[in-house]
């Protein structure tokens, strides 16, 4: 069990009808407000106008930046954090998912040096200062609305890295379940997968971690389990929704992990899917989760996979630890490809063999990743193979 | 569900040997610093030494009030507050449990006004600012080192009260849970018997609120389940001294409790206990929480006890709910009782009929506690008569 520092001062508005105190809360910062987002869904739901007029009741000023891509672009942080420097811009509003988040943390980061916001990712330039950040959060899934880190995509050299640094941590995030009601059934799906993904990157660890946080996680993954089906069928069922806002914010503000130190392995491999194919994320996930924990059950890592198994798909406890294990990477496939109806095989997305070996490359270089199970670059070759 | 606002800026260091970052903490505040605590163990186990070091290699200047009562008491405040405006403190640091630091946050809220601090508890009189506060905990019970409230009492009039304030809440904290290993076996089982108690005044609630919380609230009670008694056994334990430590934190600083809207019972009963016969706040949560649980138990209420029964106690599920909910009961009676080798009725340890009325009167007045089920007078002098 590892020391660790928790500190995660972002403040939470949960609920309806709290944007009440948007105005309020980014007037703290300043008068010059970036808004940042994606497409035009925040127009279509009313959000867009809901936050021009908290804007204008408090007199702050409105720059904006739209377009921001899923899968979010270096262009778009150069372009954010060029604004805010010309504008001299106080705070950043995001609204969006973890894409838009992601990319306005950066830019935040990006308009406090004079170095371009790629070496942030390529030459890890250090980021010491940023501009204030406030979100709204339209999708539940990446957890980018409470925690410090963020990964952005340069299609020119097909790369996809993450960085963290706490400076990245929103001062407000605005939680309103109501708001993912136009949540489409796939990306309600995907966004399931992302949050179980964050977890299990977490709960499958071999090293000796706080039991109440196990606890934690696999009430989290229960949750999901529970809700992702029923916010697909009824959209508008606010007890399904509020349930996976929360868990997306509680899966990665670093809560879970503190007290451990292991490198994630599912998300790295996945970035680079996403990377070169440019897929949903938390597709890529569900598609390479599964063959993951197939390809490292042994006798030396089974003891969790029962944990996981019993405590998660509350599968029999008096069965052999091997076949609970068995049992429990099978309904966890089921969840994410007859539950959640996502794609099951490379095939069906169009990922193909003839990339394997750069992907495998990209994902860890000539060494390993120091994850669950050490993998090697043939290692992740032979889980693409078993997504075929 | 209700909405609610998430905001809990505690920094935490947890571990061992994080006491190296205390000086610098504190010097963030100022130099003055009024050391708060109460007997004589932290010279004992060499905290104290510790402390001095740290606060010397960054020049700060040491203040004292030792002496610090479990149940503190509202003497104890009026002094702290008044070394706080006479010295000039700029940051008190509290070290011990509940007690201490309870009384600590209203000395700091005492120096920044000139109302006599008993006036916080009986006149609500305002509680806008406070000095800062740090800590560093050495019994995992209370929860006070991450929460915002404290429990003060007054001996002259027999009076126990709560009173909660955002500004209370500490800067940092500090949880090495090795500082615990002195905790007796007694103590460590009041401890775990407290955070049960914070644990259940919100999870025994029929309005809908987060299944996420559920399920983590059912996480931190099974942790406390299995490790209070690993660390009455072994109080050297570190995983169980650990588990202990961070849910007393999370058992109360408000994140599992935020969604709801619901009195707490068992505490503000417990307090007219301890308010007369000075006995340790725990103890009187075992005597009088599974007692109440006996009485709320009814056909509208049994769902939540087989939630509780099947989740925590892993009672079989296919049994009937009310007799899962008995056998609920009844596993708790004896995880107080026998495991925890707590006393288990009022005569075993001097609580008298007599003082019944009384209590139940200060506890509710002629209202009711409008709690998990609604209490008048007459219904807690029924659950007091259960405990004979």
């Amino acid at each position: 069990m590892n020391n660790f520092i928790y500190d995660i001062p972002v403040k939470v508005y949960f609920g309806e009808n709290q944007l009440c105190n948007l105005g309020k809360e980014l007037s703290k910062y300043g008068k010059k407000v970036l808004l940042t987002y994606g497409g035009g869904s925040i127009k279509k739901i009313g959000l867009y106008d809901e936050i021009l007029k908290e804007l204008e009741k408090y007199g702050l000023e409105l720059f904006e930046l739209s377009g921001i891509e899923p899968n979010p672009r270096i262009q778009s942080v150069r372009e954010g954090a060029k604004i805010c420097k010309e504008q001299n811009i106080d705070v950043l509003l995001a609204v969006g998912g973890g894409s838009t988040i992601d990319a306005t943390k950066f830019m935040a980061a990006g308009a406090c040096t004079d170095v371009d916001p790629w070496d942030f990712f390529t030459k890890n330039a250090p980021i010491e200062k940023a501009l204030p950040i406030v979100t709204i959060l339209t999708l539940a899934a990446a957890g980018s609305e409470m925690d410090a880190g963020g990964v952005i995509s340069n299609l020119e050299t097909k790369d996809k890295i993450g960085r963290l640094a706490p400076v990245l941590l929103p001062k407000v995030s605005f939680l309103d379940p109501t708001v993912t009601y136009t949540v489409n059934p796939y990306q309600t799906a995907c966004g399931a997968v992302d949050m179980m993904s964050h977890i299990m990157e977490v709960y499958f660890n071999m090293s000796n971690s706080l039991y109440m946080l196990d606890c934690f996680m696999e009430g989290m993954m229960k949750t999901i389990i529970k809700y992702a089906p029923i916010a697909m069928k009824e959209p508008n069922n606010y007890e399904a929704r509020a349930n996976l806002m929360w868990t997306s914010s509680w899966a990665i503000n670093g809560f879970i992990s503190l007290d451990k130190n292991q490198a994630w392995t599912c998300h790295p491999i996945e970035h680079e899917l996403s990377a070169i194919y440019d897929i949903t994320h938390g597709l890529g996930l569900a598609l390479v989760t599964p063959r993951w924990l197939e390809y490292c059950l042994d006798e030396t890592t089974v003891s969790k996979y029962y944990q996981f198994g019993t405590n998660v798909f509350d599968i029999d406890k008096n069965l052999e630890p091997m076949e609970v294990a068995k049992q429990s990477i099978k309904m966890l496939s089921e969840f994410f490809f007859n539950t959640l109806n996502l794609d099951d095989t490379f095939t069906k997305v169009g990922i193909k063999q003839e990339d394997f070996d750069i992907m495998a490359e990209k994902a860890c270089g000539n060494n390993c990743i120091n994850g669950f199970k050490k993998l090697n670059k043939q290692d992740i070759v032979n889980i693409f193979n078993m997504c075929l």
